[in-house]
């Protein structure tokens, strides 16, 4: 197949808040080869940055935006997919965007070989059967703590097994902490998995997140999440050794293979959380999915998008049965809702079970497309380098 | 003083090839106060990428652009400008490009302080005496080694007493690699320092790399550059544990202080070669210098732009005595060499002297910045949400 257009979809709510939510805006790549196919792909980063890496004009041979790089570029197999990747990155090696950006790309090359053999991307990668996982709601915690509840008691009723609350009110003040993840807790259930997302709270301040993770003990948390900035990975691993009661994740921010590889070796996570949507696409998630076997690091996606990021973040671990948990964005604006639909519910059983069709095994809704759209124009000089694609 | 005005200035030769030539285009910012001072810094990076991430809208709580981060904002103190590090760094926790395109940003409050306050700013950062460093020419590689030679017998002709080779035809064949640093080496002299840049020919293969290194022991190398792609930390430290009569260097492409920091403590480096002009600014930068000191692995500069980045380069490590070598590129385009004028010229005596003015110390050329604009333009539905600036 040979890659003749690349187009780019910004779409956004008519509102945007500084909440925590991932939702309200998006981008959306497609890819078109010459024979016709489509695939797609999306970035969980800022969309007018990722589409600038797209088509940037050449700064020296180590700042070559990604439609140069890819356009006319012929793939067959999945390997030719990872010298893509490889192309890509080499070329963009001084944009530091490019992971982000590429993310979506990465993406619809899968997507795309998946629909031209007729085979899920999961099986592509290698991987004979796919394992249904336990999804787990990701919510965000309330003020005040009797809302956490009510939250937590109505995913219960959803027959939900699973859930992660984190930001909002969350990190601020020792007493609501406390009170907010007693709140989930008695929701939930005592049997229910519960997970706190700190959201990045205390910084680089190992003492102070050792203090509060003491606190928590008692909610018998499947992990704690974030409780440091991302760089911090020497704070993680102070608290990682200081208190292994509490099982730490992160990884989210990772936008290179390195960054992730640094959890790994560095931070004394038990469980790291990859976003196939900033850290290059499924190609390199994939990578460190092997990697995290390879150490005994439980693999978990990061997923905060549309229903086409959480194929794609599937696909990526459907055949490791023991990594069984699944992120599973609820609510979310109407936008990422009405993006992709009839795909990744749970089941009676409460699983949520890989998609078995070709490529992701998702649809795009056109008319979101249009309905959300941005139209984006960017010019240099007077003339036009980047306009808006149709959908 | 308060922040009245970002001005970003994208500058560009009229043709651009792709070469490792980083001097083909720029990025500056301008920062205005309200009292009518203005600042100047600059990015080594992709410029449109960077101006999108000063103007990106909103996304959520993790994708807020820097314009918006530092607009109105007020400092008086080094620790204000590390303040506002940490809230551009935090408001763009998601925006990955955030780095590379907020070191202008960084450097330009800097030189506002200096300028306030009468004082250079090394002297801002904390160090009481500025000492001259051994600048170390900074030029490519040249096919067939004889034209290596005849550069390498030019520089010694010019005074250098150190310089370093790289990229272009270096790294394809071990025979051609071996010929072309014999000719830097009799050009310059068995006394001289001389530096290979390998740039990042051996991707993560540590055995191939160890091969090449045997091979180059006679020249007596000070150092051997990123003989890998920026994110083989495994190949670093393999290498290093192999091999270490030939010290390593690398650590210009680190984006992050967690990435330089990952040099310093993984990959079993010499030299940390640092760009202010990526990794966010003086400010983290002169983190780095720190910790360099404390493992002790020598800090060096990386720098590829004008002497207006040379400038920001020098002071953040003007005090260390210790660290004696500044990459001092030669050449590039007319634009870099336009953009600052009269300013670090090497002394009689070959070495290159702080300047003691106030801020960084050096002008930039109106004249230039109107010569070399690309006028650029954003348009989402219609309405701009960025121009270029007027000099």
């Amino acid at each position: 197949m040979k890659i003749a257009g690349i187009d780019l979809f910004y779409l956004r709510m008519p509102a945007i808040t500084p909440s925590a939510d991932g939702t309200q805006d998006t981008l959306l790549v497609r890819l078109r080869t010459e024979e016709g196919l489509e695939g797609w792909g999306e970035c969980d980063a800022s969309p007018l940055v990722c589409i600038a890496a797209y088509c940037c004009p050449m700064s020296h041979g180590n700042i070559i935006n990604i439609r140069e790089s890819l356009l006319g570029e012929t793939f067959d197999a999945p390997g030719e997919i990872r010298r893509l990747h490889a192309k890509v990155v080499r070329n963009g090696l001084d944009i530091q965007q490019i992971h982000h950006a590429y993310s979506g790309a990465d993406i619809a090359l899968w997507d795309l070989l998946g629909k031209k053999r007729g085979e899920p991307v999961y099986r592509l990668l290698g991987q004979k059967q796919a394992h249904a996982k336990t999804p787990y709601a990701s919510v965000l915690f309330q003020a005040p703590p009797g809302a956490t509840f009510q939250r937590a008691c109505r995913l219960r009723e959803m027959g939900f097994s699973a859930a992660k609350f984190g930001w909002g009110p969350f990190g601020k003040d020792a007493e609501m902490d406390e009170a907010l993840v007693r709140a989930a807790r008695e929701g939930l259930g005592p049997e229910a998995e519960l997970m706190v997302d700190a959201g990045v709270a205390w910084g680089h301040d190992a003492e102070l997140a050792r203090e509060q993770a003491v606190q928590l003990e008692p909610f018998r948390l499947t992990w704690l999440e974030e409780p440091f900035s991302p760089e911090a990975i020497g704070a993680y691993a102070a608290l990682a050794r200081s208190n292994p009661r509490i099982p730490l994740a992160g990884g989210e921010g990772c936008g290179t293979v390195r960054a992730a590889e640094d959890y790994l070796e560095n931070a004394g996570v038990s469980f790291i959380q990859i976003d196939a949507g900033r850290i290059g696409g499924i190609t390199p998630a994939r990578r460190i999915c092997d990697l995290s076997t390879a150490r005994g690091v439980t693999y978990v996606n990061h997923t905060y998008k549309s229903r086409l990021s959480l194929a794609a973040a599937l696909h990526v671990f459907a055949g490791a049965e023991r990594f069984r948990f699944l992120e599973y964005p609820l609510g979310g604006s109407a936008l990422s809702r009405e993006l992709v639909t009839d795909a990744l519910d749970r089941a009676p059983d409460g699983l949520v079970y890989v998609p078995e069709g070709p490529g992701l095994g998702v649809n795009v809704s056109a008319d979101c497309l249009r309905r959300y759209a941005v139209r984006t124009r960017i010019e240099l000089d007077g003339g036009s380098i980047y306009e808006s694609a149709r959908a």
